[in-house]
């Protein structure tokens, strides 16, 4: 009997204990209804969200272990990055100015042949990491070498991720062949099966790098278990051209006779796209992750998001990689960047409004990798993946609309707070997981030996 | 005798005194050289730059009353600003996504006409110079109403303005007939001549709201007093159309038949140029203040950078006004995106590059403004105006080029210092002259009027 009333005066008075309380002036949670909370708080209780709503009520339903309150900011949703190379921080900006393909076969190829290592590979992760956390990025997507080494990177630092082992034709610093690489993603899939942070991918680099058995190859090893296939699909019009040239189909049908596309994929940067080839994308429900500043600063082309999205494609955002294509992880530039771009792209203003943009870097970046119903929202049963962006800049106000904030007046260096799968890794400001003096130390050691390395 | 000799002493052998010294990791002097001094150091005393050089030599030479040491910053010249509408951060982000014509008639015009005041004007400037110190800008150009407050306010905050007292045909917040804005204009001309960091200039506001009268007028105006016009120049289709049907010319055309052009002007925006129109800009000595992020976001079009630098026109940058063009005053932003804008329209990757974009940013901009022998670089003689830029952050290493650095990874967040005619009016990002709460206080105050004021 007393068991009972002590029971049920536990669940109807007192405060339930969760592990973790942030506040704000608003919640923009992302959710169906697009609801923002004034004076809204979430509970957090292990990896998962428990509860979303008015800070009154979520201060008399519980209490809290650890409490984020931060009356002067917007709580959002964590950023999703869905396209990166996060150890190319080591080779920022180190050839700038120059078309994709020069860039890539003059300096990033024989530099990456020169340096990368899994040493270097951990030192760029970690430095990337870093960057992308402080900004606000709370799950990226990669695609590089020794992708192990990142992944465990990653998880050290409690970051979320979906990374890519990349399969290539041409001997790379991890593998010499193809079967090399394919043998090391599986081991890779099989490393990081059922981990809590990191989905391990196979990543055949392009249509273009690969025989059509690899890429077959790699599809096949995605279906077994149960993984995205991550792939760089028609970002230049000489892949476009050659495609067409070479096989008579752009590159999208060519990968989907390949069969490339049966099962969850993930296109990165999309350009150069045939009206065909954005209605195969959506009846094959391959995601599509938008990379606006590399798009730009390679002159790679513009690719054509309102379209896409009017045709159901999911859209993500991507930073690519910092060496040239970018220079940075900074996901409110690419939200900034994709609003813009597009607007005059179609020379009208009222394309991709600010919403829409925001939806990009979170539920929209979600459901490009297949994990809406995990992450990309506050909602209660989520991971708890969300961030605090502090409205005290002089940047940062007056506001008038929370959305056109976040994505035409809010800045990376705004971002004051980051939970992780329940987990707090800023605070104020300050890293929590990683010691930034240490991966300052070890990126610029790296930076001396690509320094000499590249021919300029 | 002995008078003699301690002379001869001070000055063989002792420091010579100045006010300040910076010194830092890099002085990126933006001079006819592009020297970049590694170790660099500048000394300043009164308004003036005395010297640059290596940190040691200069610290041989001079003893300074006040010390700036950056052992891992840029020090480069202050940003110069050769666009803008300071008041309307009040505005930041009120009417979004929308046309230039409609944004301006539904919105804009109406809810200055309900809220712009001398003190609405002051808020909104101190808000604005606030945001632009902190993120590098030490010149800004500057076209809006009650420009004599704006004036007052921007000289108490120690930073160096062109400031334009708008001219314009219907009746606004600070004067009722294009007459009483003329009369304005010379009033405020006379009062701040010879000021040591106001230019007063008259700022008519474009071809289209303007009747020839009066842009004859504030020609006449500007060149009795020795100062640049300001005006809006060939911004969207639509004026470009209208002129046509209209004069059977193109806006700079008819400006140019008008005898607007005859005299020191700054045309803003020029995005619809024929190849008539350059030659036009180019032998009239016209500067042009190239709004990347406006032109985007208003889909207003892209104006032909490249081609303007190649027939000698004289090219700045301008953030525009935060009202739904832009919606801040980052020229570190605007650098980011003129590059990358640039590259995308001409699909030439190695279109504008970065060391371009800075010498926009900095000498360029002093070039628009008439006043390169003045600011612009860092070199003896010159006003010292200069910023330090940390590379602290990891967006911000490794580095290998400092150009590429500035316009591609460094943000407004990483100014940490402000020199402005030889005073520190920011250090270790904190602003010296301004109380950011009170800005703060007065700011939203004014924003509660204009969320009244806007039907959305």
């Amino acid at each position: 009997m007393f068991r009972i009333l002590v029971s049920l005066g536990l669940s109807l008075y007192a405060a339930e204990p969760v592990d973790l309380i942030v506040s704000g002036k608003h919640v923009v949670t992302m959710d169906g209804g697009y609801r923002v909370i004034d004076g809204g708080a979430v509970a957090v209780r292990g990896e998962r969200i428990v509860a979303v709503g008015a800070r009154a009520e979520i201060d008399k339903a519980y209490k809290a272990r650890k409490r984020i309150d931060r009356p002067n900011a917007l709580i959002t949703p964590g950023l999703i990055s869905t396209h990166t190379h996060a150890p190319m921080s080591l080779l920022r900006g180190v050839a700038d100015d120059l078309r994709l393909q020069e860039w890539l076969e003059k300096y990033i190829f024989p530099a990456e042949a020169k340096n990368v290592t899994p040493d270097f590979v951990r030192a760029g992760t970690n430095l990337a990491v870093l960057e992308m956390l402080l900004s606000g990025t709370t799950t990226y997507t990669d695609m590089y070498y020794f992708e192990e080494v990142i992944a465990d990177a990653t998880a050290k630092a409690g970051m979320r991720g979906v990374l890519g082992q990349t399969i290539i034709q041409f001997p790379v610093p991890d593998a010499k062949t193809p079967a090399e690489g394919l043998s090391r993603t599986e081991a890779f899939l099989k490393q990081f099966a059922g981990h809590r942070l990191i989905t391990a991918a196979p990543a055949p680099h392009a249509i273009y790098t690969n025989a059509d058995d690899t890429l077959r190859a790699s599809r096949a090893l995605a279906n077994k278990y149960g993984v995205p296939l991550l792939i760089h699909v028609s970002e230049t019009k000489r892949e476009f051209d050659e495609s067409k040239a070479k096989r008579g189909l752009t590159p999208v049908a060519a990968l989907a006779k390949l069969g490339v596309f049966d099962g969850r994929t993930v296109a990165a940067h999309g350009v150069w796209l045939e009206d065909a080839d954005i209605g195969t994308l959506a009846a094959k429900k391959v995601g599509d992750a938008h990379c606006p500043s590399s798009n730009m600063k390679l002159a790679s082309g513009i690719a054509p998001v309102a379209k896409l999205l009017k045709q159901g494609v999911s859209l993500g955002l991507g930073p690519d990689g910092p060496a040239g294509s970018n220079n940075d992880f900074n996901l409110f530039e690419e939200m900034d960047l994709a609003g813009k771009l597009q607007k005059i792209a179609t020379m009208d203003p009222e394309t991709l409004p600010a919403r829409t943009v925001v939806e990009m870097a979170t539920i929209g970046g979600a459901r490009v990798l297949g994990m809406e119903k995990e992450i990309g929202s506050i909602e209660a049963g989520k991971r708890a993946d969300l961030i605090a962006v502090s409205l005290d800049a002089p940047h940062a106000y007056p506001m008038f609309n929370v959305y056109s904030q976040l994505v035409n007046a809010l800045k990376g260096s705004d971002v004051t707070d980051v939970v992780v799968n329940g987990k707090l890794l800023v605070e104020q400001r300050k890293a929590l997981t990683l010691d930034a003096a240490k991966v300052r130390l070890a990126a610029e050691r790296y930076a001396g030996a690509v320094r000499n390395s590249v021919v300029r």
